[in-house]
C-alpha cells in the first residue's frame, strides 16, 4: 500500500526512509571506514560514517535537503531563512540554490570568517547581526517578518527525518554493528540516529562535551534543562537540546556520555594520525567519549558518526597544539 | 578457462583485475565524489577518486599490499626493505604488518616528522640514512644483503597492477567518464590508471609540476630523461619516471599537462573550499591543470585521482597561505 502523502510528517523510522529517497539524488552516500590499527589501540571496531565529507562539509546538509524537498512537494513557494553561525547555515544555502531559491542566513558578525565564506560560496545571502541570541532572533523574526520561510537547524521534524538518514545509511553500509554514537547539540543528529537505531534494535550513545552537557543533566533530572551556559571548543554542540529532540533522546538514547576538553583534542589528534583527515571539536567528541569509556566499548562493534569538518586548519593546529 | 598462476605479472588489465581480487579485503574501496558548485565553477564535471581516503592516507597501499599478497602466494617468506621519504614507506609499513613481516624503510635524517611517525604507527621500522640517494641506495642494498625482499616503489610490475586497481574501481563506480586524470612522479599511479583506462577506451591525461616535468620532457624528446633537478613543493613527484613506467606512458597517455607551484597551491585552496579536505601539493597537481585547460576539458566527464592526504597542517597552512 502506497503510504498517502502526509503535510507533517512525524519523526521516525518511516519518515526517515521517505526523506532519505527525497534527498538521495542531492546529498553524497558518504563513506564509512574503519582503520584496524586503530581499532587495535582502541579495543574495539569501530566504523566511521563520514557525514564530515557530505556536502558543504556536515550531515546539515541532509536536514536541510529535506525541508527543502518539502517545501517543492508541498508546493510552498518562497525564500527560505535561518540563523547560524555554523554548519546548518552554510548547508541550507546550497540545499535552497539547488531548487533555485535564496537562503538568507542570520550570521553574528563575529562569525568565523570561513563559515562567512562557505555561506557565500554555496549561495547563501548573509545578514549580520550583533552576537546575542536576542539580536539573531531579532533577525530572523524581520526575515520571516518579510515572507521568508523560516528553517530551524534542529527542533523540526523534517530536518530530524533528514539527518536520520545518515544512520539509515550506515546500518545498509556496514551490517552488525551494536551501538551507534552520535554528538549531542541541539539533538536533531542524535534523535534521527536514535529513530533509526531502535527500528534496527541497536543501542544509540549520545557523546557531549562537559562544558555543554545539557542534556546529559537534562536526562539525568528528567527535564529539560532550559538554561546553560557553554564553554566549549565544541561550537557545534553549544546550543541547547531541542524540545522535541529531547524527547526523542529521553525515549530512544540509552545513556549520553561526557567528554573533557582535553579528550576532545587528544581525539582530533588520533583521527588525524590515523585517517589523515581534519575534523571540527564538534565531531571528536564521538572518538573522544569511545576513548574515555573501554568498560562500556571493549570488544563491541560501534558505529560512530562524524558530523563535520568546517574547521580553518589554523584552528585545528591551535586547538590541538600540546602547548596551547 | 582459469587463469593459471603466474609468477611475474606483466602490467596490464587482466594482472590490475587479478591484483584487485588480492587486496580487496585489505584496501579501503574509496569513495568517489563531486560537487556541482566545483563543475560550475570549472566548466566541467569532476568526479574525484579520494586514494587520499586511502589506508595509510595514499595509494600508495595498494600497490604496497599486491606486492606483499604475491609473495604470500609464491610462498616467499622473509621480510621485506624499501627506501622512502614519503607515502611508499608507510604503505609498505602496514601492508607488510598486516602478513605479520616487517618493513624495514630507509629514510633520509632530514624526513618530515609526520611521515617518520607514519612508518612506525604502523608497523615499520625505520633504518636513518644521510639525505642523498647515494646513501639511500646503499642502505637498502645493506638491508638485502641482510635477506630482506626489496619493494621498489613504482618501477616494479606488482606495483603497477596494484596502483592500477583505484581507476578499475573509479570505471565502476562513476560509469561513462570520458578522460582520466592522474598525477605522474615515479610513474607507478599514472601507469597503472592508463593500462585501465585503455581497455575502457577512455581517454588518460598526466599531471605534472613544471618544476618536475621531466616525464613530459621525456615524451617530447621520445626517449627517457634520465637526469633532472626537481624543483617543487610536490614532494611525491620528484621521482625521475621509471624505466617500465615510461614505457607504458609512451603507449597509453594522451599526454602529461604541467602546472605552476602558484597553479598547485591554489588548487590545494579550492579543494579545502570545496570539499573541506586537505590534500598534499602532488595531489592537487591534477586539479590545477583541469583548472589550467578549460580548453581540453570544458563540457567534459571527468575522473580525477586524488593521490593522497600526508602533509602536515601546518605546511598545508604555509603553502597555500598567500603571503607566504
Amino acid at each position: 500500500m502506497q503510504d498517502p502523502p502526509d503535510k507533517n510528517e512525524v519523526p521516525g523510522i518511516i519518515g526517515i526512509r521517505r526523506a532519505h529517497e527525497r534527498i538521495c539524488g542531492f546529498i553524497r552516500q558518504t563513506p564509512v571506514i574503519n582503520e584496524q590499527a586503530l581499532d587495535e589501540k582502541l579495543n574495539c571496531q569501530v566504523f566511521f560514517k563520514c557525514e564530515h565529507l557530505q556536502r558543504t562539509g556536515a550531515f546539515k546538509f541532509r536536514g536541510a535537503s529535506n525541508a527543502i524537498a518539502l517545501l517543492r512537494e508541498r508546493k510552498t513557494k518562497g525564500d527560505v531563512a535561518t540563523h547560524s553561525s555554523g554548519n546548518h547555515g552554510a548547508a541550507l544555502a546550497l540545499a535552497a540554490s539547488l531548487d533555485g531559491r535564496k537562503a538568507h542566513v542570520v550570521m553574528p558578525e563575529n562569525a568565523s570568517p570561513v563559515k562567512i565564506e562557505a555561506v557565500q560560496r554555496f549561495g547563501g545571502q548573509i545578514h549580520f547581526c550583533e552576537s546575542t541570541q536576542a539580536a539573531r532572533e531579532a533577525g530572523l523574526a524581520r526575515l520571516v517578518a518579510a515572507g521568508h520561510i523560516p528553517i530551524p537547524p534542529y527542533d523540526h521534524n523534517d530536518i530530524i527525518n533528514g539527518q536520520g538518514t545518515a544512520a539509515l545509511e550506515l546500518f545498509q553500509q556496514q551490517p552488525g554493528l551494536e551501538i551507534v554514537i552520535a554528538p549531542v547539540g541541539g539533538g536533531g543528529l542524535i534523535s534521527g540516529t536514535a529513530l533509526v537505531a531502535s527500528a534496527e534494535g541497536v543501542i544509540t550513545v549520545g557523546a557531549e562535551p562537559a562544558g555543554a552537557a545539557d542534556t546529559a543533566a537534562s536526562l539525568k533530572q528528567g527535564k529539560r534543562v532550559e538554561t546553560w551556559q557553554p564553554d566549549t571548543i565544541a561550537d557545534g554542540l553549544r546550543a541547547l537540546v531541542g524540545v522535541r529532540n529531547f524527547d526523542i533522546i529521553q525515549a530512544h538514547v540509552e545513556q549520553v556520555l561526557t567528554v573533557s576538553e582535553e579528550e576532545i583534542r587528544e581525539a582530533m589528534r588520533l583521527f588525524w594520525q590515523y585517517f589523515r583527515m581534519l575534523i571540527e571539536p564538534s565531531s571528536a567528541v564521538v572518538l573522544a567519549a569511545i576513548a574515555k569509556n573501554p568498560d562500556l566499548f571493549t570488544g563491541r562493534k560501534l558505529g560512530a558518526i562524524v558530523s563535520g569538518a568546517n574547521i580553518d586548519p589554523a584552528d585545528w593546529i591551535r586547538l590541538t597544539s600540546k602547548i596551547g
